[in-house]
């Protein structure tokens, strides 16, 4: 029986979590694959930390370049999680021939484009169903299942740690930072939790996505991106009378033109759209293709195991295709003959939250505002409660661009009878 | 840029959406795939009938042999929805080393392992997606997405006629004649019914899943099938009052010694489970992996367009596969060495619904019976109304084998306050 070494860079919690299901499930492996997968080397920061999985001392370096130099190993799993040492890691082992598989969202996003083009010279593959949404197979869905669609839109809940936080908050009425702690307390959010509640890890994974449904790599710089920190839990009370439920979505999208947006905030979704029941550390993707139409994604979109099962799937396809070399691999970006709208343009519906004057006229004040703007308005309501002698008023949005609706907001804060800055957040109604 | 000719028997709605979309969505295929996936031949009945698309009648031939004496034609797709003629066509064109792309459910279901001997003896690879749940890819994903999981259970709507007339019967209250009759009046079900809502074309699917998940093909002799035309609004409506969606179900699980279950069934879930909220012609399966958790899959389970997505996928790896053969295709069931537990040792919960005579006593009397049976019941209410001069009672029974419950309502439908055949539907709690 033929057997693949493979090289491990990186033995954090989905590194430990590969090492232990690719001994755990070995014979199942090897029976359903026909071969065997062999973990060769491990390269690792710190030999002494205990990662509750045993493994021989005797494969261990804490050298990654020990991988690159050993001709034996033909593939290579990156989960360094590191940005210019993955880079070179990574680039090093294309230029080497060897396959690489990654979990390595970040780096794809920013050096999606130079490591596929290295690719592409060096002929070898990247698989990197890992980097997105966890144990969801949300890549091979988009490269190869809706191969002969033209992906209308994603919708995607595609952060675990910010989920989590918005369920909370919804369910027990608590304030983002209440929810934010326990959700470090349960081991669901980093110390330093930035990236999650600032968007921009979703935002890889838009960037992600975007790429392999539209075919080209969407600078990160051309999309845009706002976290869940501002959300109280007052917007998702109001927003729940409205019949919403606020989630961070990802959005991406192509108009008729063939321009597409990729976004990533917090939205109110229907509370009856499937995506709003998706609760606590889970993602999933809503995926609507031309030819198939409405698709779901469901699964846990981080952690160790939902995690190691995308990597063992792109190991067991990286050895594969070492048996026989394939020209394809579905679809891949390749090119930068797309174009990305910038968020100015984006038509959509928003929520907006005033704090205003409990006196009469205040609504027409604000109303008079949006109708000189020609921005229309869906629907609005007067919350219970005060803040000092203020009270919340809430507006819903009809249909405006961004540039529109920042200019109404501007105004509308420059009012005597609005006594804080307007708060406003995105509705997606799926229309 | 190389062509691949293809064969495509049977021109029903499938073959004529697959024909449309591979030529609208040309020149996206083109440049995703880097080669032309050109319709060569149709092989069809009835020359003159309308099928809504455009296609060069010198292509066409009422002789699927015409297909397989054709060198050039190296892939073909089988969308007869034949059994004989089907096997007959598949088996000569892997005879004749041709790659196969079918969505024939029942014939793989019955003639599996036929054809997947006879594809390994020829080394040319079978692609079926559309088999099972349409445009969903559930079979990639349990193929190749979940290659390093053992796989716990399934649980699948996978039929989309019985989930509209359940939904039908659910929303609106209606009788299941009626919600029968206007399926067929939305063209959501057959003018011959039969196999959607007696449970067979979901077992179809349920022992091509099973054999996919734990790698033997299950005989359908040895599945347990039970539609859904026993249903009345009132077992709906009181299920509704335990808290409770009826859903046809197939069900798929391997308990701890490797015996497997494979059955389909109306069944009783909890209305918070993520199944019971897909509603109409919608399919969804839930996967539960050892390494991946809790997934969930979710689309258009049949139609035109669905089925056609999954044709094309197949299509564009099988021509893949001929640029550069590979040895293996994601897990194929390839023996014999698994075991189906018989449905009278398989152990869950019951809903019973018995008419029995309004008078005190009759409760003591069947709970006397299901004590003495050492049957525990979890909870009993007597809905309102009444059927003649009966009421019904409902109860809920904890856990019993099959064989036990059916002793039970042997007995209990034999006790003279008991006044028409018991009705027993099974209880899902995803414990």
């Amino acid at each position: 029986m033929q057997h693949f070494a493979i090289g491990l860079a990186g033995m954090g919690n989905v590194g430990a979590g590969v090492f232990k299901h690719l001994t755990q499930n070995r014979a199942l492996l090897r029976e359903r694959l026909g071969f065997e997968l062999d973990v060769k080397k491990i390269a690792l920061r710190d030999i002494n930390k205990n990662r509750g999985v045993d493994f021989p001392t005797g494969i261990v370096t804490t050298r990654w370049q020990d991988i690159l130099d050993d001709p034996e190993i033909r593939i290579v799993v990156e989960l360094m999680g590191q940005k210019e040492e993955s880079l070179r890691f990574m680039l090093g082992a294309i230029e080497r021939g060897k396959t690489v598989v990654t979990g390595n969202k970040a780096l794809l996003a920013e050096h999606g484009r130079e490591i596929f083009d290295a690719a592409t010279k060096h002929k070898v593959p990247v698989f990197f169903e890992a980097a997105v949404a966890g144990g969801i197979p949300i890549i091979k869905a988009i490269r190869e299942a809706f191969i002969g669609n033209h992906i209308r839109s994603i919708h995607g809940i595609i952060n675990g740690t910010s989920n989590y936080i918005l369920t909370q908050m919804t369910e027990r009425e608590i304030s983002f930072t209440e929810a934010l702690a326990e959700a470090q307390a349960q081991g669901y959010a980093e110390a330093d939790p930035t990236l999650d509640v600032n968007g921009w890890d979703a935002a890889h994974k838009a960037v992600i996505l975007a790429s392999l449904a539209y075919g080209f790599w969407v600078p990160t710089d051309k999309i845009f991106v706002e976290g869940i920190d501002q959300i109280t839990a007052g917007d998702i009370r109001f927003a729940k009378k409205l019949g919403y439920a606020i989630k961070l979505l990802g959005i991406i999208k192509a108009d008729e033109n063939g321009e597409i947006e990729v976004r990533v905030h917090p939205t109110l979704i229907p509370e009856k759209h499937v995506l709003a029941s998706v609760n606590g550390v889970f993602n999933a993707l809503a995926v609507h293709g031309d030819v198939v139409g409405e698709t779901l994604f469901y699964g846990r979109g981080a952690g160790q195991d939902p995690t190691t099962s995308s990597v063992i799937a792109d190991l067991a396809e990286a050895a594969a295709a070492l048996q026989s070399p394939r020209s394809n691999y579905g679809f891949m970006p390749h090119g930068l003959y797309g174009t990305c709208k910038p968020i100015d343009q984006i038509v959509c519906e928003y929520y907006l939250r005033l704090t205003v004057e409990d006196r009469p006229g205040v609504v027409a004040q604000v109303a008079g505002v949006l109708g000189a703007l020609n921005i229309g308005i869906s629907s609005l309501f007067q919350p219970e409660g005060t803040e000092g002698e203020a009270v919340p008023l809430v507006f819903v949005i009809h249909k405006a661009t961004s540039a529109q609706i920042q200019n109404a907001l501007d105004q509308i804060g420059a009012l005597p009878c609005v006594k804080k800055a307007p708060r406003m957040i995105r509705v997606e109604n799926f229309a």
